[in-house]
């Protein structure tokens, strides 16, 4: 006998019940940036700790020294995997709120066309809809089997809307407990509405700021005009060195550890039907400025950049000065792929800058953060059979894709709990997530909880 | 019998008398950009009118817009050239007056060391106690010989403290009153205490500033980078590519019209002494940046320069903002010599920006201004003769200097009376203009006395 049928007949019955629970959960105003919603927080905690006890995990509030964590455990048969699911409780703030269409905290379900409908409120998407639809698949599974198919430790945080300034600290103290084989992180989002999708690389970031100094003092152009160091000028050398006429970065070292992305990675991508058009359109852009002849998502998922985020030097008012400035800087990022080593591209690049600063002139270094790109094995077995189920829900096959940005907790789970991390998600661009009119698609919400099903069935075979 | 030896003579004995004179205009408080000052400014006019009426110039006070200025004729011998003698009673404001040893407006002359004496005061170099030296040596002359060697007009501003308002219309709407032969322009300074200066070259000037636009809003750079375009990549590479490794200026027809110095001309600068550690250790720096090869004071007085005098772009706060801006910006300027043509570089360097420009991006043009460069040939025979009386009078022979600043009124006075300049002045490095505490030597204002003397003499034989 199948052993997902059931749960996942169980979940179409009990769609009506959970959007009850998920509308009592969205009615907290657990907004975590403003002290003035601490107790809503806390209540959003409680709320969740109850309705985890009630399917049979051991679930707990944990305090730190901001909003509370829940943490809950439930066991597995012998043998199976052990998996932490993350989720978050906490929203955004609800302002401007007169453009809001509704009561953010008062969720409804909106019919927005023909057999289309929404799930409308703060939270509903991000990430309360989606971290409902893991308990969901579980109450689910207990409901029909009276276990769950594996081992499972969820841990949602309150303060990802803040910063996450407790997350660090607590997973660092309560490692043991929370170490499972791999995580599942929900709060990303489908590829389209009919195309799920999980992310498995993100990539890393070093930050650095440099300052560029020439004379003791601001001179005047036209005195000292060809004689003078003019540190604009030494700084553009710098950032134009950096990359060849092909996008290439020309840092020595730079690419060490980068590794070619799978051919059957880039084909995958190739038939989401991204292109630079419809990538770069609708910011008002058409040539991808990246390496030549990779795609925009190779370039934004797979490959390492070197980006400009500020410059500053000289006189910048209305108007014009005829000075050589003392002093000119830049911030700069670069994101970082696969096995990259931020500490070594720092440095690569600080003697990479050195070496192009006159002898008369100095340069002063100022880091900005550093954390190594996540990337899951494109041959993870756990991503092949996630990949499977979701496949298996969908009108679509499920893709792997990658992230330009970086996800913190991902890096987090990494780096105190040793841990890969699974990203997948329901949410849609459309979502407003952070915006007013947020809102969840009744489809994500239900397809949802029978994705989870599927994957927490795939995991264990 | 010599006509200049009693005239020397004559300055030798008046000297008390002269100073006498200086102090009355020094004690005026011509200052000419507060406006509380206004009436100050116009009693300096009239106290000048009345003293070249006194000598016999045919003098009278112009009403202007702001500040009025002198203007003064007087005839010379038949087929004797015409010369336009400039200086300005104006003065800088005396803030902070708490620095200043002595009133600003209570001239006094002051033993500085064993037979070393200054004139204290604001104005005291810059620039009435220069002008004065001119109008001493008229009135010697003039006593002497019962006339003047030459016809000579002139023109005492009161603005150029102030930026000058009304000096091209007044120059325009006079043009057939003021056009003379040539200019004497006493508002610069020696090479050093021993050494005189005619000043021929003064560097023109193009100023422009460009902004690059990419993307039509700022963007995330985890989401876009390695696809989207960085205004900033695109700004250093154009500021990059406009040097080249030897300091040359790359943009195509940048050097059409310029000279190269006269061999004994550059030897001459050569004696001078000025290295570069002499002119840029004092600013902290050693390596000179423009073109190899070339000394500091061939690269600074007879050579063109691109300058960048500010930029900016992104994110330039304390920390950091991984965004891609939508636009960055960066003023420049360039500095001209001989015969370079201001419009033409600006089409040059437009043209040179555009073909850097990746078609989806674009980029503004603001100009800000343009005047060719000055550039008295050096075997002009007013500058020889002139450098001949000065070497007469000055323990060491005059050198000729050029200027890598530019000087207003010299390229009015070409565009609008079609008349070059001689720029002589007897300022030292040390006078402290603009500041507390200004003061001119008593031997800058004796000497200059009997130099003008000497180059009128000079100039009509």
């Amino acid at each position: 006998m199948s052993t997902i049928s059931p749960v996942l007949d169980r979940l179409d019955k009990n769609l009506d019940q959970s959007l009850e629970r998920l509308f009592g959960l969205l009615r907290i105003k657990s907004i975590s940036t403003d002290s003035d919603y601490a107790a809503d927080c806390r209540k959003a905690a409680e709320w969740l700790v109850a309705d985890l006890k009630l399917i049979g995990f051991d679930a707990s509030v944990r305090n730190t020294p901001g909003h509370p964590m829940v943490v809950a455990h439930h066991d597995g048969p012998a043998g199976s995997p052990h998996v932490l699911f993350y989720g978050h409780y906490d929203v955004q703030p609800v302002d401007p709120i007169e453009l809001w269409e509704n009561d953010p905290f008062a969720p409804a379900i909106k019919e927005v066309g023909p057999d289309h409908k929404v799930i409308t409120g703060r939270g509903s998407a991000d990430d309360k809809g989606q971290l409902m639809t893991f308990v969901e698949a579980c109450r689910a599974w207990k409901q029909v089997h009276g276990n769950l198919p594996c081992r499972i430790t969820i841990l949602f945080e309150g303060e990802e809307e803040s910063g996450s300034p407790s997350l660090k600290p607590f997973l660092e103290a309560n490692a043991e407990e929370l170490k499972a084989d791999f995580a599942l992180v929900c709060d990303t989002g489908m590829w389209d509405r009919e195309t799920p999708s999980i992310c498995v690389g993100l990539r890393g970031l070093v930050g650095e700021e440099i300052t560029v100094k020439a004379a003791d003092r601001d001179l005047h152009s036209g005195l000292y005009g060809g004689a003078a160091a003019n540190p604009i000028r030494i700084l553009a050398k710098i950032l134009a060195d950096i990359h060849d006429e092909n996008g290439h970065i020309t840092i020595p070292g730079f690419y060490d550890g980068v590794e070619e992305t799978p051919s059957q990675i880039l084909k995958s991508w190739e038939t989401l039907g991204e292109t630079a058009e419809t990538f770069l359109g609708p910011i008002g852009l058409s040539i991808p400025s990246g390496e030549k002849g990779r795609s925009v998502l190779e370039l934004t998922w797979a490959r390492p950049t070197a980006e400009f985020n500020g410059i500053i030097g000289g006189y910048t008012g209305k108007g014009f000065k005829t000075v050589i400035a003392a002093e000119a800087s830049s911030k700069i990022s670069f994101r970082l792929v696969h096995k990259q080593d931020p500490e070594k591209i720092r440095a690569a690049f600080r003697k990479f800058v050195e070496a192009r600063i006159p002898a008369d002139c100095s340069v002063e270094f100022h880091p900005h953060g550093a954390g190594p790109a996540i990337q899951l094995s494109y041959d993870s077995p756990f991503l092949a059979k996630a990949k499977n189920a979701l496949s298996d829900e969908w009108p679509k096959p499920a893709v792997t894709t990658g992230s330009g940005g970086s996800i913190p907790v991902v890096g987090d789970f990494q780096t105190y709990l040793g841990m890969e991390s699974l990203l997948v998600g329901f949410g849609l661009d459309d979502d407003r997530i952070h915006s007013p009119n947020e809102k969840y698609e009744l489809t994500s919400f239900h397809k949802g909880q029978r994705s989870w099903a599927r994957i927490l069935d795939a995991l264990t075979r």
